[in-house]
């Protein structure tokens, strides 16, 4: 019976305590399969670490079984405890079967320290970088962000959609979109669920949510872009402002921190890092645009920077170090951006301002969002003054012409929030397969 | 404060038996807040359903409000039992506010039987025809599909993975692409994550899991395709052989029915459907291919139709029933297919057949899968007989080279398993805002 190399020492101990054989085999035999993570020959014994998808667990052989490493084998052998080996416990090896013999020409140096490997090297070797425990623990992080997601919106009464990324036109106005060859037409790589997550709650869904790919063409290369990304989405009805929206995000956040804390002590370990704690979350202030600039601008001066007149990559984060002090929370809101700065659909909140926010946490921006204009009248009134046409929005006209709830929703880049929960300095390491200008291979 | 059409009977029984304020507002007073699904206006009281996400509630007031179909209003009343009431309970308005007034001229029924509108208009009018009660239940139950499907695999230590749906090229030869433009050169949409759902299992991960969307440029418009849906796909490390998928299979299926019979009992009963229960899936016979020739054709042949040379739909139609009757399951497993009808990187059982198999569900093909190639010489090896180029396969061969395990996996169609278990005719229905070759709209 195959069991996995986090068990090894509770296997070990069980034997000692009962010394009773498990039926096959050899008493208290275990089987173990992996990769051959590390070797080391002492002359007279051998040992290997074994990598299996719980961990590392050291073999100790008496002989050379002549192996490479990243080889994957099966091992037969008996669990012994041992304070100096990694864990507090080893496998004695009976036998060893190579299952897969691994070339010798490894590229890329699976045991070795990934943070010294350059990110153009760690991408064109991917196969074999995510081999390596601390970038896997990125993904098992990112798997837990969003499982988290998902459980808190379900026990919100959120439903989940999985709505269609083709689209025949772009809501936002054209711009930044990948163009798709369908059969005799072209249509658009979604940039957001935007309309279709905002259908759902004017169907009477109320409150959905969805994590799915996003496209953006953007062609500037930055550590904070993906020109693909998984995007988590949430939209609600019968809000009354962004506030109720950010109350959400804060509960939200709040699961997802403790679920990683919960089940990703050992990845968090490997980065060195730690979540925000529910108290943390509940303190994170929030602050006007407004506002918002002339902290920003009074950080930067403190430092001797520049002016600060938006908030630029720089002013978010110089305000988390802000919130950070003063709040004791790197993680805060921005709230009642310009109208400028906002989509045409962006609920008013009077001549000049909007219910909309953004999230910032640990110096990133990792959501926007707001309420939306759901009164069909107010909807047709706007468009001319972002230089927009009727005709080119029936679809979201006939959204609201039949009774369209007040309602509002945000997005969290799921790459950004990992990023940002391990101190991942480029969001492209938090994503498996990251494409950007140049890269769309493997 | 507001409460949910499905908790009205019960805070009417709460309100009889301790006949308490609750605090704010009249005594007993509650709010509700929903769409107008049907007026009836007796003369002297006027009786409307309201539709909210958790259901109908009817209301009770003592004038005509002037309202349309499908508008969202605010109520404030008292809820009474009634017996003759919907759900046994209604609301005595004390006041109604409109939040949005619907136009009156709705193109579809909301309050109809939606069998009664041909598919082409619900899809034309996707944003009123979601708000049936009826149709809004499909997506209530594909919600409980992914739900389980993700929660049962990560019961069994998969871990839930997000790939790109970004391809330079295609494991699958090429054939029934859609072509993308990405920046200066052509990338195509993913026709599954079959190679990275690999990577991953060769990375160490071993169990990974993915819900996305995936693409098919088929021509073709029949009940059973989607240009773009979305696939539930599986792929584990250390396999024997497909079995082991088929076991795996059956339970994620176990599961996944047992959690939509717990769940969903108000949406499975608007269709009249019922799920299978464990002891139908754990019966559930494996059968294999030149086996499920033979009975398809032997099904054929008794109800007076011909003959039989390949599971095609009307096979797998025959294939059902028979095993219903057979086995009482109208889930079968049909393994050890041809190689010529596999993809070249299908793991071979001997010179003709392979380790691969079909999951067939109520006379529908709702999964196919296999063992993949995981010996890198083996893969060179069968490339020219598929009449493919090495050269071409340099991601998938690096992938082979440096320790892969034995491993398999498979894809279940969600809007295929959907439809299936409400006994929806046309896979279409179960997609949100499905796309088909005409239509990319809404």
């Amino acid at each position: 019976m195959r069991i996995l190399a986090k068990d090894v020492a509770q296997a070990a101990r069980e034997q000692q305590t009962d010394g009773v054989s498990d039926g096959g085999g050899a008493a208290g035999e275990v089987e173990l399969k992996g990769w051959v993570h590390r070797i080391r020959d002492m002359g007279g014994v051998v040992f290997i670490v074994l990598r299996d998808r719980s961990g590392l667990v050291q073999l100790v052989l008496d002989k050379d079984p002549a192996l490479t490493l990243e080889s994957v084998i099966s091992v037969k052998g008996t669990p012994a405890l041992n304070e100096k080996a990694p864990g507090g416990a080893e496998i004695k090896v009976q036998a060893l079967e190579c299952i897969a013999r691994a070339a010798g020409d490894l590229p890329y140096q699976v045991n070795g320290d990934p943070g010294k490997t350059g990110l153009e090297a760690l991408l064109d070797n991917r196969g074999l970088s995510l081999r390596s425990p601390k970038i896997k623990a990125i993904f098992k992080v990112q798997a837990t962000v969003i499982e988290a997601f998902s459980a808190y919106l379900r026990s919100q009464d959120f439903t989940e959609i999985k709505t269609s990324k083709l689209v025949g036109s772009s809501t936002e106005g054209g711009s930044e979109l990948f163009e798709v060859a369908y059969f005799d037409r072209k249509v658009y790589l979604a940039q957001s669920p935007q309309f279709y997550k905002e259908t759902m709650v004017a169907s009477g869904m109320e409150r959905v949510f969805e994590v799915a790919p996003a496209y953006r063409a953007e062609k500037h290369d930055t550590p904070r872009h993906l020109n693909e990304y998984v995007s988590l989405d949430v939209e609600m009805g019968f809000i009354d402002s962004e506030k109720d929206l950010i109350e959400l995000e804060k509960g939200l956040l709040t699961h997802i921190f403790e679920e990683t804390a919960r089940k990703n002590s050992a990845e968090l370990a490997l980065w060195n890092a730690a979540v925000p704690n529910a108290d943390a979350v509940s303190q994170s202030p929030t602050v006007r645009y407004e506002e918002a600039v002339k902290i920003a601008g009074a950080e930067s001066a403190k430092m001797g920077g520049g002016r600060i007149f938006d908030i630029t990559p720089e002013a978010e984060r110089f305000l988390c170090s802000w919130s950070l002090r003063e709040y004791g929370s790197d993680l805060l809101f921005v709230n009642e951006f310009p109208r400028r700065y906002r989509p045409f659909y962006t609920y008013p909140l009077d001549a000049s301002r909007t219910m909309s926010f953004d999230a910032l946490f640990r110096g990133l921006e990792i959501t926007t969002g707001g309420r939306r204009q759901h009164d069909y009248q107010a909807f047709l009134d706007v468009l001319p003054k972002f230089g927009l046409k009727a005709e080119n929005f029936t679809n979201y006209l006939d959204l609201l012409k039949y009774g369209c709830p007040p309602h509002g929703g945000f997005a969290i880049g799921c790459e950004r929030l990992t990023s940002r929960i391990l101190g991942i300095a480029n969001v492209k390491e938090a994503s498996l397969f990251p494409r950007d200008r140049r890269r769309v291979e493997p």
